[in-house]
């Protein structure tokens, strides 16, 4: 039956899609490490630091801040499983994919749900959230800050300031931002906040940081039924993750000592200079993108530096572009999700990944397959813009 | 605040307690390997391929056979949540912890819970299950084949037939069974298999295989609920691992890697012959127990053996032999968990831990300690009586 199943040696890809992004060699390094289980006295001091190391990179100080055994759409439904009950109110901003994804999940826990909708690539405007406000009282409102299906980075702090004039909780997906770009939890009274392990963090996907405010761990308490789901259920993994030691669940023990590795990675460098590094490369790439012709996707001033959108030039075939990089030069970069499925490409520049060598790397490789599939362009423009970005133009 | 996290380099463990087993070299190699996309062509191959891995070691046909994005508990989420709907009636046989928790979550998601309790450590009366099946009409029976709390083997092909014959569904846990001791899904007529990675296939926690049978599958598409989970939904997964390739989640890439080099380890010795050296070793490790005067926990004719259970001497302390044995031979069994804590210990020889060096390495090693810790026994005789088991005594 599988008798031909030989060895597995993965090809060495640039992964510049939507994420899984390539992980950091350090990464790599420590999960060929021996296993101890998540009983071990040592794996406990793991934990801890992985708390500490979290709450650094969310720049908060909740206690309950830790990875959920799975992935970011695991961490999604566990901010949403908890926050909500049945019958609760949710608002959800809904303007790209990863938004909608949240409007089904709080249907499938039985909230009841207000979308305000936004046009994809646009940011969600504060006026509209604040009309919607007024005319319920709800308990929860949600956004996605770094759209990965859109490349938006949807502005939090004056949103935040609404729903907390409201009384409800703020829930935000940071998936895409965490590591990656400003991301402040405490100062901009972030409630309920999950991110991914394989964007900003270039760890193997499979774990789901998340952290939730003292409001939002009082609601937690407060709850009148059991949370929808048992394995996602923060009630008790927070006593397994705090000094009860309350065994809940067996923790994916090798993904844990990878997440810590990718923090400890985040606070060597600093946060302040990880999105500096990230912003800078994002313009240059950018820059680059439009010398070529290419037209952005997401709003000006409001770009994701972690995931850059551009539309897919009229006459140009979205796959065959895709398959060249793949094949000729191993990079991968993303298609178009749901509604703008093959009219838009996503260039992910994360964590380890958003370096110069990178984009001018990358940028090469396109204009030659480009060049290649017929789309008229001048050689070395691309190169040239984003070099003028890094000042180290000749 | 943190910036005393160093590198993190875990002490070599020998893992025996009830997983997770200690990983296997070839496994952990593989998961150094460079990371592609969950959208890669390459990788497509890899989630092919570890279908027909799983249906070997499972022994089915079954075409719904794949690893869920979480742990053995995520497994039985999973299993339980696409299995049940709001108002069914559910049996579960209850014999130890984790039987418990599927009644538990059987509860979550409001199934009407009917439980046939047996005492700890002993197997499942079909006589019993028969009887509750012609009191009530049942969509599901649940059932711990191998029960990581007790060390029993719980005897399947009787309760499947009485199961079908009363038209319900067969939903069994195998996370302690799956690689280590016989299981044959099709011959058995099971439905709702799940297990987990991190015992008997030497992987690290964070996958739980699951295998639908087709009339699981129908009953799966008869729903007229949405399953309780969005992350957990099979009526979308699937149709992410089939031909359609319809995005669901990010899988855990290297998570995946480790699966599939584990089931080639299975497929490379064969199910009878990893079947058989499971029971030499546990045969071996359980007459030294014995001939230390340690008392069998479990049933005799249903021991597990990949999972060996003894009762702690009285006048020992279970915690601080455990404690001796892992700071002064870095060797972790297990204590009893729930209603049998401090009675029991579990001592797991799973997949590339089931050997004759571990046998004899624990035996010796435990000998040691319980002479520390003032138990009387004769020095040597476990070590014989397990050599004898393996026929190698002089």
């Amino acid at each position: 039956m599988s008798s031909a199943i030989g060895e597995f040696n993965p090809p060495e890809r640039l992964l510049l899609g939507p994420g899984p992004s390539n992980i950091d060699p350090r990464i790599l390094q420590v999960m060929g490490r021996t296993l101890v289980s998540h009983f071990d006295p040592e794996f406990f001091k793991i934990m801890d630091e992985t708390t500490s190391l979290l709450q650094y990179a969310f720049q908060t100080a909740n206690s309950l801040t830790l990875p959920i055994s799975g992935t970011g759409t695991a961490g999604m439904e566990a901010a949403i499983y908890n926050a909500i009950e049945p019958g609760d109110r949710v608002l959800v901003c809904v303007a790209g994919y990863f938004s909608d994804r949240i409007c089904q999940m709080v249907q499938r826990c039985s909230g009841e749900l207000i979308r305000v909708d936004t046009e994809w690539g646009h940011a969600v405007d504060p006026g509209q959230v604040e009309a919607a406000l007024k005319t319920s009282k709800v308990k929860v409102v949600a956004l996605v800050h770094a759209e990965t299906s859109t490349g938006m980075l949807q502005p939090l702090p004056e949103i935040s300031r609404l729903v907390h004039d409201h009384g409800a909780l703020f829930l935000v997906d940071t998936v895409t931002s965490l590591g990656g770009c400003p991301l402040k939890v405490d100062d901009w009274q972030l409630d309920v906040v999950y991110s991914g392990s394989q964007k900003c963090l270039n760890c193997p996907p499979g774990l789901a940081p998340i952290t939730l405010s003292p409001q939002a761990e009082k609601a937690l308490d407060a709850r009148k039924h059991p949370v929808q789901s048992w394995y996602l259920d923060l009630t008790q993994i927070r006593h397994y993750w705090d000094s009860q030691r309350a065994y809940h669940h067996t923790l994916p023990i090798t993904l844990n000592y990878a997440m810590r590795e990718a923090l400890r990675l985040v606070q060597e460098e600093g946060l302040e200079a990880r999105w500096q590094r990230h912003q800078h490369n994002h313009q240059a790439l950018m820059a680059g993108l439009q010398a070529m012709g290419l037209q952005p996707f997401a709003q000006a001033g409001y770009r994701l530096p972690s995931l850059n959108t551009v539309r897919v030039p009229e006459g140009i075939s979205d796959a065959k572009v895709r398959g060249r990089l793949l094949q000729d030069y191993s990079i991968e970069i993303g298609g178009g999700l749901g509604k703008v499925k093959g009219q838009i490409w996503r260039i992910g520049l994360m964590g380890c990944n958003s370096t110069r060598k990178t984009v001018l790397t990358f940028l090469t490789a396109l204009e030659a397959v480009l060049r290649v599939e017929g789309y008229a362009l001048s050689t070395g423009a691309a190169w040239a813009a984003a070099e003028e970005v890094y000042g180290t133009a000749r």
